[in-house]
């Protein structure tokens, strides 16, 4: 199959020391109704920084770069290299002002491209969950 | 800005009437490597049956096409139109044998185009969230 898909970005993820804040395109200013209904949101961001054939390449990865993690399929991860450069982050909302959402806990870099975002709907909590030690 | 970025599918997913499954292109397996450490995944996908330009121009819709709820957003739903068409399921995994994952809880299509997968580590559930009253 050697279909490919395009995806366009549709705002920029900006970031200081102490505030990180996510700026809409404002042509995508009415896809935002609703959202100060919700606490946090989905992040969806591009790892723009890796777009290079070898970082798409990269199949496996020590978690959070240490070494003493085990090695690990970047599927078994949310690494940033991986072949598809998306990026997922839960976060909360701290302000929404006409395009512009300031947030808590993205941990994106400067002038990272945005490419969606979508209302975080919590999980049955009930369901029992397991993970690796590293994690 | 006019840059666009490059999406893949992986793989593809797979549907009957009682049964889903992830169908990793063979060339990934090494991806996979310590993903049956986790119970749950992220999977995303492409809505590959809405890749039209007026399907990603509608920027709002009724959620869950339910004329009841109110007309939101898309960025404020996980709606399958939207300007960028990925979509995000949280899955359980049933087994993994080879490159295939059962998977139980993906809402997809059979055909869609799988374009990456993620562990899913919780949240802090002591967080507060909230939600609009359509969720």
């Amino acid at each position: 199959m050697e279909r490919s898909f395009k995806v366009i970005p549709i705002g920029v993820i900006r970031k200081t020391d102490d505030r990180t804040w996510i700026e809409i395109d404002k042509c995508y200013k009415d896809a935002l109704l609703g959202l100060e209904g919700f606490s946090h949101i989905h992040v969806m961001y591009w790892f723009h920084e890796n777009d290079t054939p070898e970082l798409r390449n990269t199949l496996q990865v020590h978690p959070r770069k240490d070494p003493v993690n085990p090695l690990t399929g970047v599927f078994a991860t949310h690494s940033p290299v991986r072949p598809n450069l998306i990026a997922l982050s839960l976060c909360r909302i701290l302000s929404i002002q006409e395009t512009t959402i300031a947030v808590d806990g993205l941990d994106a870099r400067d002038g990272s491209p945005l490419i969606d975002i979508k209302c975080y709907i919590p999980y049955d909590q009930t369901i029992p969950v397991f993970t690796p030690a590293w994690v």
